[in-house]
Parts: structure tokens; sequence; C-alpha cells
């Protein structure tokens, strides 16, 4: 075994995994999910948004952290995706939030009955900069809170 | 003078600027524009798309052309902005538009009665890869046309 540790299916790291992030209840859950399974760290870096589909967003970003960094990566992003718009806002959630808020995100909806929304968690791990990142998606339904409710918009969601 | 040409403004072009694109109707309203005052070619490159502001998209997409062509370069970007969402979709227009449609389009203003909206055209110009762009933001009010209507979707707007 490796001094930075190996996983299950054999796979020899030869760093701890370096996990992109500057949001620390990003790191919490990732902490919490990957336990003592894997050495990681993380780390901000200032990594170029793309546009495009949630997993070739991801990959793109992992592989220009495995260059940044020189080493195995881990990068995330959240997407909230209406049923109703096929997806979108999805990547440019961060941007709908921002200029039109919470409020802004229902109206959206007002022409559809479906205002089903699912958030969508894109995992890129790339073990260094000559290799193919692994995407990995997580498709979880929320619900988009009216305004007037108590409850924060998709729970708290962290996108 | 250059053997590449000059502007007015005594700006030194070692070599034709490159318009950077592949969509046919873009070199022709440019050609058509910049007449025979700037000596330029065009060219189709694969560069990433990004979020964020149109102005900053515009920019970096202006850095990013100009180390590839190694040499002075034109980029432009068309966005379709919506002022009851605060410019959105904005830059992610080609998303939307593929997704949901012009239908879909239109969906997003119903909860709005200001269906109002404006093309941004974003152009930057760097003179290589070491310099800075500077970015020319031209904004037309246009209509989204409904869809039941024979008009094209904001009169044929390249975006």
């Amino acid at each position: 075994m490796a001094a930075a540790g190996a996983s299950a299916s054999g796979l020899i790291l030869s760093r701890p995994v370096t996990f992109v992030t500057g949001n620390a209840k990003k790191l919490e859950e990732v902490r919490y999910i990957l336990g003592q399974s894997i050495p990681f760290n993380s780390l901000k870096l200032d990594l170029p948004e793309l546009q495009g589909e949630p997993e070739d967003i991801s990959k793109e970003k992992a592989r220009l952290a495995a260059i940044q960094v020189n080493g195995p990566v881990l990068v995330e992003d959240t997407c909230l995706c209406f049923n109703a718009l096929k997806g979108l806002p999805g990547p440019y959630i961060k941007w709908f939030l921002q200029k039109i808020g919470h409020e802004g995100l229902n109206n959206l909806l007002m022409a559809y009955e479906d205002k089903s929304a699912y958030a969508l968690c894109a995992f890129s791990f790339a073990l260094g900069p000559d290799a193919e990142p692994v995407t990995f998606l997580g498709k979880t339904p929320v619900e988009v809170a009216p305004v007037n409710s108590l409850l924060p918009l998709t729970g708290g969601l962290q996108v």
C-alpha cells in the first residue's frame, strides 16, 4: 500500500486527493462521506466556470484542476434543475439566484403545472494531469419552496 | 504604416486581426462594418465557453484566442437578455433555446408584465497574448415574438 493509501478497488494513490473547494459545508459533507477510505485534503482553486452539460463542465474542471495541482483531484458542482425547463437553470443556477433571487426562480415556472426540481451533484475525479477524469452524477428530487414559506430555498442546497 | 495596415488612431498592427468565428453570417456582418478600415481574416477556434458577466466572458475569450493565434484577435458573443430577468438568460441563451425553444423562452416571462428584451453584443479585441483585451458592448432592444407569430425569434438574431 502506498503511503497515501489505496482504495478497495486497488487504486494506488501516490498522493492524497485534493478536493477542490472553498466551501466549508461541502468539505464537511465530503469528509463525512469519504471517512477514512481515501486520504484527501482540500484546496480553494480559482478555476474557470464553463458552460455546457453538467457532466462536461465537471470533467473539464477536473482536468484543469489536475493540471494546477499536478496530482489527483476531486471536484464538485451542484446544479438546480427544473424538470419543466429540461434541466435548466442547471449549472447556471448561481447566476439566476444572484440576479432574480428565490422569487424569480419560482416565477420561471409560472407557465408550468410541473414545479418539480432536482439537485444534480456532479463529482469528477482525475488521477493526474494526464488522466481522463471519471464523473459521478447524483440526482436528488428537491422542492423549491414558495417564497412566503418558512423553508429555505431547496432546504439549504449548497450551490 | 505597417504592412498589415493601421487604424485611424495610429494603432499599428503587425498582422491582420483574426476574427474568431465559425459563423458565416457574423463574418459577413463584421466585414460589412469594418470595410477596408482594418485588415482581418477569420478563423474558427474551439474555445471554452465561460460563465459570468458578458463583459468578463468576452475578455477572457479574447485572452484565450490571442494565446492560440499568437497575434491580434477580435471575438464576439451575443446575449439575449430579458429585462424582467435582470439580463438573463444572457450569455446562456444558446442552452435555453436548445432545451426549451422559442415557446419556453416566452414562458419564462409569464409572471411578468415587462416582456422587453435586448440583444447584447460583446466584442473584445486583444492585440496579442500579453495584451489586456478591450471590450465593446452594443445593446439593441429586440422583441421576442410570440410563438404563433410569423416573425422569427428576435428577427434572426445570431446567437
